[in-house]
């Protein structure tokens, strides 16, 4: 498969993590939304969303959504349980990341690393909503090792992605200890090296 | 099954639409959000994320994130047919739903009908948004039916539960025929009365 997406891009690194962890061949095609290549004519036809990660199985299947795309990529693995319920449980994570944690976590980040701003210059609304997200996860997280369950889901991946890389966008990782203690638990599931500086 | 929400929100619709398509006995609690009744020590006991809707099933199960309920209570049904890509695919929908149409096109509506903010207060920027979305919709809709496959899915429901009130918050939806006839096309599978003045 060809993975259309950006290595800046937490919500790119997702479906990475997926497929590396799962052991999936892929090719990696970078796109820079810095210079509009998923709103060209041929991107858009491909993907329509003209968002980025996307992917193309080469057999006319095509997805966006990254955690549509992890979710479809991780079917019969370890990171996505049988049980129906268990899976429910991942989707509202999933839903979650990109409705209440992505638009503050890694927007903020978006716009001091992509955007070039000053951390003077965040939103404090969005910082707000963004420490709150943190603040459950470091909540949650107190009381168990994983996002659901007793193993790593995408659920976990989901959440990692912008999570650990939360302090480029001024967010304090340091002082939320079950936050911190489960991104160094997901990275070594993971084999990632610390993100952290 | 106990459903806690608010029939003013689409979040909360899309749930009952779900529940009373498919045909499952629930009883409705009226959640006032207004008086942050989701913030209560008691709701948050039972549902941590702090959101409607958000449902019990009485014996230990409960779910949050409307999409994550309406995926999990339609499985097995005609909804959320068993392949696995037209799942995929399904997912794709319902995850631009939560990022890329609900914070602009039901957040700008919130705010004229919750807030009772006029319509001149409008946000510039979350109406382009909200046109981008409903556009983008427009168009993938005047070359099918429905949004995933040639039934309609939870993909379908998803998007008509705020779509079909964009009007409330000063989006056109008279010039947007595709968009139009879709949502009459989900009225009248859903049996609901129009919701257009």
């Amino acid at each position: 498969m060809k993975i259309y997406g950006d290595l800046g891009s937490g919500n790119c690194l997702k479906v990475k993590y997926t497929a590396d962890h799962l052991g999936l061949p892929y090719t990696w095609v970078y796109i820079d939304i810095m210079k509009s290549e998923t709103r060209t004519p041929e991107f858009l036809a491909s993907f329509p969303l003209g968002r980025i990660p996307a992917v193309d199985f080469g057999d006319g299947r095509r997805l966006a959504e990254s955690n549509a795309i992890i979710r479809y990529l991780a079917r019969g693995s370890a990171l996505l349980p049988e049980d129906a319920f268990t899976q429910a449980k991942i989707d509202e994570w999933l839903f979650w990341e990109q409705y209440s944690h992505e638009p503050y976590v890694a927007t903020t980040r978006y716009h001091i690393v992509y955007l070039k701003r000053s951390l003077d210059e965040r939103e404090p609304w969005r910082i707000a909503r963004g420490d709150a997200a943190l603040n459950l996860m470091d909540s949650v997280l107190a009381g168990r090792q994983w996002l659901v369950g007793e193993a790593m889901s995408i659920a976990d991946i989901a959440l990692l992605a912008y999570t650990r890389l939360a302090h480029e966008g001024g967010f304090d990782l340091a002082s939320r200890v079950a936050l911190r203690a489960w991104i160094a638990r997901c990275e070594h599931a993971l084999r990632l090296g610390p993100a952290q500086g």
